[in-house]
């Protein structure tokens, strides 16, 4: 690791200046190291990054990889921060970055969906339906407004709105397979099938599966579905102010409000840590002495902002009956565990909206909140739009330095470490509270604070997001922060919750557990590239044994 | 075709014997030939039929098929009427029926799933469901009641309920592979992956949907999900009675009432020819000599029955302000273009239940509409609960008997011909109005009526399934439908409207209006079926060239 790269052959940099252009091409060592940095405890440099423009660009590239026998990493824009970035489990090798593709090719507005890039970003498809007038929301995820709507997709990441399954949403890829050929899926006839973008099972095998968190192919184009605006939309805030005894009764009876639609977005439940991470700066002077605040210390620290052990949001969509309901249920439900406010009307553009952004400062100070929460409140609310907004992922400037930064947010490149582990958990109160306890144990053990938020996948499932956010400029806390990572990513395999997404430090292991499942697929993989050229080791599809492998 | 087929070596029969028991294997050809009957005009026999059990028995027949070359064609209950059957593409081999392995493995109630083997049925889960006091409904198909409920989902068959897309409610396999082994889908560790049937997308690419319409494996469990019952049931019948000329805005409306969630059922709209297979048998008296009825025949036919130019019912799900909103928006949009009833109370069971189903006789009769009207009624609305009849699958007989059988219905071993070809068109007038007008014409051309169902696939897509019935027994009748097949079918194709099924008559070309995925799943199979032993042919996966096929 972190060894020098080698430096491609003039002609091959020569022919992917020819494919991209000069100013595609980044080989310079200085330039390759900064853009390729990671805030996770694992890093690799690869011996150039390139960014293509056009499809036709990406089959040069695969073929001019093929002929000089060097794999390709892709990426759409790599920000997916705390997963691995653009960081291939390898050194060396071609890094491809995506995000010069961002064409939105094309919105339907009758039967809501989008066509669009990879390098497309939440900022940009959400500015574009607002400019055009559309009916029509995206869904964004809580990370940077800059992350690519199709790379989070692909990695099966989450929003937040009725459309928060972004794989889920996606259908119909155009695809550049690794022997450079242009893969169009969802059956039919190429180049003439009205329905790619509308029906997601096509004919025969469905293949839009096979190219999630995958190193397949390289998608290159893909279809998005878009919900048209709700007749009305609210937001209930809720903190959850019931003893840790009644936890598990609160987890059942929102898998009930989920099973119901009586609760229709997918909301993010906060622990106290996870909110202080968004509200405040880390409490330094606290430690004393140790490496992660003691519960007494913690419990100070919450109380002076006003904190509850758990924080949500949720949206509430559609005509005013359906609404009436979901409001008659979360008062109910939620009622009985801590406090609910509906706040919708906070992002309304008239004279209730203004009065309600007046009011929130005096309100939050006499429910003995700090400013903070008044400072987040509108953000937050628009999420659930599917308004993307870079004021929640500030917080990966938590605990690295002394002041988030306002704008020009980029964890990576200004050397934040963190990373997440995120499994998968039935959505039952007996699974839940043992995941969160495994959790607790392993964060103990390793010395660092419990974060965690708790996922809403569907009525059925859960993810336990855990973070851990430690010094990258410090090798010792950099192998602290690893250790963890492979310990509490075992645990939870072991209890049998999978992480929904692997990082760079977990992919050439990730389908370990399940060996048929991995030979399928590497079989697979060995004939549509039988150079393993692209993404070799990407989610446990086989390293190329030339590689300079962790 | 329709060759005598070989006898298997009395050594494999023998082998067969042992692994699925002597009252597993079938391979005198009367009998063969008994259970391998089709309603399409394509027929073939396999040398045997084998059933098995057991997980371990399909292991030990791929084995015992691979050693002696012999291809295997799998089906659930092969109930598929109308779309092929137990018909394989290619003569002769062993056709693997797994109606058997019927076990319920696993019903979680709490989460809303079942865990089942290929031989459950539709009646077989909704009895057991019921028997159990579960709060879960399935969903079924509008198909006999005995259908596989597997089978039906991994063919991408529909239903009426919420949960109508029956492969987007899979969820978590075991696939038996062509080389024997046992792939469990869902990433996660083998055999202690809690969210297996809870979690769609798994870890690394998503492998169920290469197991829909496909040869790449036998699927011999998966998880299915359910939904709890509704606070509210209710049943919206409506007729479509204004003119051709706003059919158009008909359509537009509707998607908009499930782009809107008012409309959560998924109907069918039947045209009237379709709505008098269901109430009548085929008026052969007012045929005048035609092959078809004329336009005033049938108009005359229709009138005395009281049916309209659309027929269709949907169902009403939710809290109870939520089936207000459905209502109102019902009421409103489908006002406009006839009569709506909400007849749901029909099938409740107290004396306002009873009551309405007292007095439908009297209504219909008042509407002037026939008898029938009424028999349909509670059945009809049953499926839109997930509670599955053989009342509407007896319209197999409509043509081909005089009387349809009220009993034991099973049109593939009665002779019926009949056959569907359901392209997936964009659901907008413009689209669907074009994919009517080309049905119309197509079927004039080869003298057939015009029966046609548009089926609600989504917000997004709606499938427009189109049937013949002809005489099975006469060769120059099957070759009319036939040729009316490849027709309709190639005539969608050039419109860019995908038929979402294929047939026995169509698997092998199925993919080659797209030649780079056809391609890439050739090189999949080559790999993982290397002697291409399993469904040769199946969905444009390549045929055996030793095989004598079509």
């Amino acid at each position: 690791m972190n060894a020098m790269p080698k430096r491609l052959s003039p002609d091959l940099i020569g022919q992917l200046v020819a494919i991209v252009g000069a100013d595609g091409v980044l080989s310079e060592a200085d330039a390759v190291e900064q853009v390729t940095r990671t805030c996770v405890p694992f890093r690799t440099q690869p011996s150039a990054v390139v960014y293509p423009r056009t499809v036709e660009q990406v089959q040069a590239l695969v073929q001019a990889a093929a002929a000089a026998d060097v794999p390709l990493w892709p990426v759409s824009t790599g920000k997916n921060w705390g997963y691995g970035e653009r960081t291939a489990v390898y050194e060396q090798g071609i890094t491809v970055i995506l995000e010069r593709m961002n064409r939105i090719v094309h919105v339907d507005e009758t039967l809501g969906y989008a066509v669009i890039e990879p390098g497309v970003t939440y900022k940009q498809l959400n500015d574009h339906l607002k400019s055009t007038g559309s009916r029509l929301w995206s869904d964004c995820a809580g990370t940077t407004q800059h992350a690519s709507v199709l790379g989070n997709a692909l990695d099966k990441g989450r929003g937040l709105t009725p459309m928060a399954d972004h794989f889920g949403n996606i259908c119909g890829m155009d695809v550049v397979l690794p022997d450079g050929q242009l893969l169009e899926t969802g059956g039919g006839s190429t180049g003439n099938n009205t329905v790619r973008h509308l029906y997601k099972w096509g004919v025969g095998p469905c293949l839009d599966g096979l190219f999630a968190q995958s190193n397949l192919g390289i998608v290159v184009r893909a279809g998005i579905w878009l919900m048209p605006a709700p007749e009305v939309f609210d937001f209930a805030a809720f903190e959850y102010k019931a003893g840790p005894e009644r936890l598990g009764d609160f987890i059942d009876d929102l898998r009930e409000l989920v099973m119901a639609r009586a609760l229709r977005s997918f909301p993010h439940l906060a622990n106290d840590f996870a909110m202080m991470c968004i509200l405040s700066q880390y409490p330094n002077d606290l430690l004393d002495g140790r490496k992660h605040l003691s519960e007494s210390a913690a419990a100070r620290w919450r109380k002076e902002h006003g904190v509850a052990q758990w924080t949500f949001g949720a949206g509430l969509y559609g005509s005013r009956e359906e609404v009436r309901y979901q409001k008659r249920m979360l008062r109910k439900v939620f009622g009985r565990y801590g406090m609910v406010q509906f706040i919708g009307a906070a992002v309304q553009d008239n004279w209730y909206g203004r009065l309600v952004r007046k009011v929130a400062p005096m309100v939050n100070r006499l429910l003995g909140k700090s400013p903070e929460f008044t400072d987040v409140m509108v953000p937050a609310i628009n999420l659930y739009r599917g308004i993307p907004t870079d004021e929640f992922v500030r917080q990966a400037y938590f605990r690295s330095h002394d002041q988030k930064p306002k704008t020009d947010i980029d964890p990576a490149r200004d050397g934040c470490g963190f990373v997440w582990v995120g499994p998968v958990v039935p959505f039952t109160s007996g699974h839940v509270l043992k995941a969160l306890a495994v959790t607790r144990q392993i964060n103990e053990k390793h010395e660092f604070d419990f974060f965690v938020e708790v996922i809403v996948e569907s009525a059925r499932s859960v993810i336990v997001l855990v973070g851990v956010f430690y010094d990258r400029h410090n090798p010792a806390e950099a192998a602290r922060a690893l250790a963890w990572y492979h310990d509490a990513r075992a645990a939870y395999l072991h209890d049998g919750y999978p992480p929904y997404r692997a990082t760079s430090m977990s992919m050439p292991g990730a389908m370990d557990g399940n060996p048929v499942a991995r030979d399928f697929l590497a079989s697979i993989k060995a004939v549509v590239d039988p150079q393993n050229l692209l993404a070799p080791g990407r989610y446990g599809m086989p390293l190329r044994p030339a590689d300079n492998a962790q």
